[in-house]
């Protein structure tokens, strides 16, 4: 069922993957066999098996016992449902493993993407927290509190269980989350804002240009879920493979009820369960993202984002009394010549014909704004 | 038949998603299997088969009861038949599984070189409407303009039955579509157009750089479905594939009437639908345009770059409203002079020479445009 | 044979794929058999396999009906072959498989490198086109010349059934024809002269630089060509295969003929032709180049090449006309100052120590120089 | 146990490679069977199997040479036994292929991973002494000793073996090993300090950008590390398959013991040592860092980023002997201009507005500090 | 043997191809299996096989014939090993498959990386010979010098056959060779060289950028070829496969000697020759560097640089005639101010604050330094 979907959101740590690799994990896993969600899932067509192959063999019995009204037909040992069965197993297998395969590869793709999330937002809070003039704390905070939005946006995206309230209301500022929540594509909207973000803070447009490269990989992730969500593997392979299984399983029981007899009851209710545990992992991968742990990684994306923000002005201090004279906090007007230096395209051109005006309004701005807002970020 | 294939254009969302994973698929896929398209399409080769099988197992029947005259020979059991059948079942699964793969690779290349021109396609916008002065309205606008007529002239160019008149007309101005429909090759063209569009804005030339980055991509799109629809799989594997295949299918009743008499016409009908089946989902992913959702993803790109251009001023203020001073509604002049922060390279530089009447002219053009021209664009 | 090759470089477009697709393919292959190339290639050893396993049945019917003298052995019904053939076509398959894959895989990649050849000259012709200065015409034309060039020098290095004179006198000057003639390496002299070309053009470096990006992609284009053509799959591999394949065609009969009696001819020839037939597809595939329609891409990328360079002032033109300021023809000296804004970095910063001389310089090149050369470039 | 998966951390060169391609390694693998770690550790569910077919040939014996009381009843031969078996065996294989190739996907992903991290780690390095000035002997050796310490903090959080007091003592001053310890991530801190650092040091921001894309991979391998720990392959199917492999083989003596009698027992554990031998393979290799010699890469970048370092002045000298005036020791002065030239943007912009302020700055840094820390790195 | 190993390096030509495709090929191959360096170097194992089924059959005809003290037990027909063999057939075929692919893989990685190099390694050349000005010839050879050295070091370090001294001695300076031999890691010092010379030229940081994109590629290629030559395939993996297929060749002659009697000698030794030369190809190709032919790459590389070197001014003059002005040999003050278009951010921007200091010094130091040094690097 849909509920089970989300006991597959699973996170591992050294002490799970013990458990994991634990020597007695074949017996174990035998005895819990009932607890597999995938069995579970897949009981209806177990069922359907079991009950065609019980009633193959109850009607046989009957027949043979003379229990029946002599003209009802014999139906095993059937050599025609046999022949089906050999010639078409490899076929069978053939449609399975191409299932697997594909849609593991979905489940892959969707988990590289986030993954790449994760590590891009990291990445731009580092060029953030770098590249953004010392003076630009609100922008810095804005760039923080925009990233994350990103993350929990493309979460609530991809995860409709969730809202756009519930998620960021202690993120965002109100006008923002408003902003958000009335947008017509809400991700694309967040990356538009952190793009403006970049481009309002004076540096050199080298920088922002390497953070805007961080904003295509987001709109990649962004339009790479999207078409996984949008786009399932050509449904007719899919349901070809199905009506193909579960003919096959069907069948089943005729052919192997010659050299069976009852035991083709369990036998095929076994067989059954194998393969259609299989084709039901294929679908559930098929769909990768009510199976991944995404508010997992937003909380991590959150935590990091704000660790950055947070220990920025401590690290350059430490690396100061390194000896790295580049970072040792200056007085006013020798850093921003030192700025001057570092930003070289931008500000170092722009002192040629009006650098009083430039550089006293940057210098001016950080020192009126900051008191008009406060980022409330609660790291989770 | 080739109208069929337009039902292959899947597009899912969250209830689709819950139908394909319910627990009841296998038994109802089972009960739909006459209107699968896949079988209809391969139904002349089923039926070949079944005409083989039956007429082999009449022409049996009518030697075994003495209604042919005598000399007629005995056709089964054909042990060189099963010879044949057996030895070769491994190499004819072999061709069918790297046909399926190769195909559906086809597809999904198609697919993700689709969704990249969504994800660029918003990017670009994005990089537009941040980049570019705020006074080159017309600028945003005709990039906006040509960016959905990239990806609509794109779709022409797959899938030729709708036309140039029909998709673009609300979208380009008639001097620009009447450009357009005489281009020796219109995507490249509207690739040209955009790349214009970009020079023309004076910006740094760094942001330039990067939107052409997307345009270089834009090329990779354009020439990599060019490739797919120009080179398909070579054709020597594809009628080799499907010579061995038709020959397994028809020598397979004679392999298998001495152990399953009239039951061979279910029998080989059954496993030619299986096999053909699986041919035939490989032929039709083959050329993956046909079956791809083209119109919707064009459909998307206008509605999410339009919102992009839509929104840009509204994002601008209240981002501004949260401490961004870089992002200030600011009175003429000094905003030129952030704007010669922010761009650095571009304008900076030019201050040394002649600032005075390059700034200007650059603000005065809005000014005296935007009334010229309205962009008709309806969002679908 | 080598002729043979010729007739695999199909290319297709939107009625070959319905032919490809019709419903009838299957049975329409039947009746071609005899004019696959693949079998006409393969036919020595089809024949072969005809040969031992006539012989084969000849000498035991001989043996049988005592027309041999006495003592000659009995060669069947001979376990040992059946358990040999038996035993080893697993791994048969596993071998064929590999090599099925791999050399498809070569053929792949070349296609896509030429594919990215045809993306990135117009992508390379586009940025030249835009990027370089109005008055840069010859600088234009050179760069169309050259990169049709390139191209056009590396079909003639992986198809050498060409020659340089016929391929290129009418695009190089004769001058220019004579020097890549002499070049100790062909496609690298023109990728040398391309980077020259771009060196030389007065504009900001960053656009330099991109266009350079793909000269770099040239060059892994044609180095990944020549790996190709240097390097076959490791030659151990491809005996291992065939002495295996032709060891385990030729023990075939054997094994078969205690079942099959005379009909071992038809069912080991059906056999052979079959798997053969797919080593002979590997073999093809191995070495693209003399399979891929490289003409035709050449073509594709002189007619796109072309289209760009004489398009491109009317595209300027028309933009214009819908309200880019930036486009619009303007006189000379205000033109200038635009385009100090556009490239910035290059020209912006120039104008602070002798614009003056630069200038001029460069607006009176052209001026001088277009009248000498005619470019004589005629599509095809 | 898993102790025994630091013996998989093989490390490779030219005489284990002639070991691992003797002649005679067939044979010699044969006699340490006993010594496989993997059979130790498969070793338990080998046992059980041991036990099933041994009991199951004990009670058939007692039950044939009636030692046990009527009416117990016969368990073979099991006819439903073999169906099941024949018919799951390729769906059984097909799943340990799907495992097998996945984990050694994990695990060549993750050995790519740190291969990349010594590639990108020694690239820095070599950008760092290459544009850094000069004079800033600091910054390198800061960098040298991030780029160090980085390597080493991940290894940690990937291998909590070792503490970051013993892996980085030696390396950081107290100061920074403090910051780091108490860091929320520590690599993500690592990454952070290399950031500043390099923005730190007056140089062109179009060198700062290249060096920070090598920030930009750091972050795509923590993340990437990361995502292989926390995600394994979706646990349903590496249960599925166990518990499938587990019925199977526990079935199996039943289907055996007819044809083989007492010979099951060593038919079943030999078959049971292969299967499960390739099923612990699979779980070894799925979390691949405890396997993997991460010492010896960090110990490796430790060694190449030091002697980049060290190596510097000497290599400038002996280029500038050569005949590379550039390279040349110039006295203060010239110099400064000269690389005034190199890093155009940064230093040249500076001088235009301040570079007398500027550059006696940063050459007056580096001679007061040096002497008030000292590098100690150890070569292991 | 290892001195077999030397002939796997192929390097193929149009004739050579044409010899690969013959249509005779496959019988050909069967009359040179003798040839064959696989099956020669799998002797060992091939022989143990023959020697084990040859005892047995010998045993077995003792036993029959009463040659033998009575009690000694019969050996077959074993049904056990019949059941063994047939069970795990499939899984042995898997792990061939596995360690095929996966070798095969490694060997290609390895290709592409050296072809990728030569790739580069033109392609840098081609940059440094476009973007260095034209005075700084010392530094075009230096740069060709060191291009060419890095590849033969490369060489050395994954073909220790040859020595630094007879690969580089007619290339390098002596001071330069003496260098690269007390290096600590020589191609990673060659590198550092290259990345030095780069940074000495006057130009652009731009160009120098994007050549040192370049440098971090060669850094790729250095630590990937060293990935593949640390780290094999997983050795749990391989010698699980060794195991398993060596003892199920050893039991294959108990399960056949019932069928075949005394030609279970060739059945089982051809069978043991072909998984045994599966097996050997594949542990060839683990470690690819000894047979890839890393000599003719190392030539061809230093032949295309050269020539690039050779043919820069030729190819100038030539561009030159053909009309493009920035191509034309100018007197030294016009060229300089040229150059300052071109390389825009460098010179431009100095121009600002010292351009007569810088320009001469530029220009006057190619004059005095070219007859310092003869490049002795003769193309092979």
């Amino acid at each position: 069922s849909e509920e089970a979907r989300k006991y597959f959101r699973t996170v591992y740590d050294f002490p799970q993957w013990q458990t994991h690799r634990n020597q007695y994990r074949l017996m174990r896993r035998l005895f819990t066999i009932p607890q597999s969600h995938i069995i579970q899932n897949a009981l209806p067509s177990i069922l359907w098996v079991g009950v065609v192959s019980t009633s193959l063999a109850a009607y046989n019995t009957a027949l043979d016992q003379h229990m029946l009204p002599d003209g009802f037909p014999s139906l095993t040992p059937n050599a025609a449902c046999s022949a089906f069965i050999t010639n078409t197993s490899v076929a069978l297998s053939l449609l399975l493993v191409f299932r697997t395969n594909t849609s593991y590869g979905r489940w892959d793709e969707a988990r590289k993407m986030w993954g790449g999330l994760l590590n891009r937002s990291r990445d731009i809070m580092r060029q953030g927290a770098t590249c953004f003039p010392d003076d630009q704390v609100e922008a810095k905070k804005a760039l923080a509190r925009w990233v994350v939005a990103f993350a929990r946006a493309l979460r609530i995206h991809f995860q409709p269980e969730v809202t756009l309230e519930s998620e960021l209301k202690n993120i965002l500022t109100p006008a923002e989350l408003d902003m958000l929540a009335k947008s017509q594509h809400r991700p694309v909207r967040a990356i538009h804002a952190i793009s403006q973000i970049i481009q309002s803070v004076p540096m050199s447009s080298i920088h922002q240009m390497q953070m805007s490269t961080n904003l295509t990989f987001f709109h990649d992730v962004l339009g790479g879920c999207e078409r996984l969500l949008r786009a399932p593997i050509p449904v007719s392979y899919t349901r070809h493979t199905a009506r193909f299984l579960f003919t096959w399983l069907t069948l089943l029981p005729f052919a192997l009820y010659g050299t069976c007899g009852y035991a083709v009851v369990p036998v095929c209710t076994g067989i059954a369960a194998v393969l259609c545990g299989i084709e039901e992992i294929g679908v559930q991968c098929e769909e990768p993202f009510g199976i991944l742990p995404l508010d997992v990684i937003c909380n991590r994306i959150q935590a990091d984002v704000m660790a950055t923000l947070k220990d920025d002005a401590d690290t350059k201090t430490i690396l100061a009394e390194a000896g790295l004279s580049g970072l040792l906090p200056v007085s006013s007007p020798s850093y921003a010549t030192a700025n001057g230096n570092g930003n070289g395209n931008g500000n170092g051109n722009g002192n040629g014909n009006g650098n009083g005006v430039v550089m006293p309004q940057v210098s001016s701005t950080p020192a009126s704004v900051p008191a008009t807002m406060t980022v409330n970020i609660s790291p989770r």
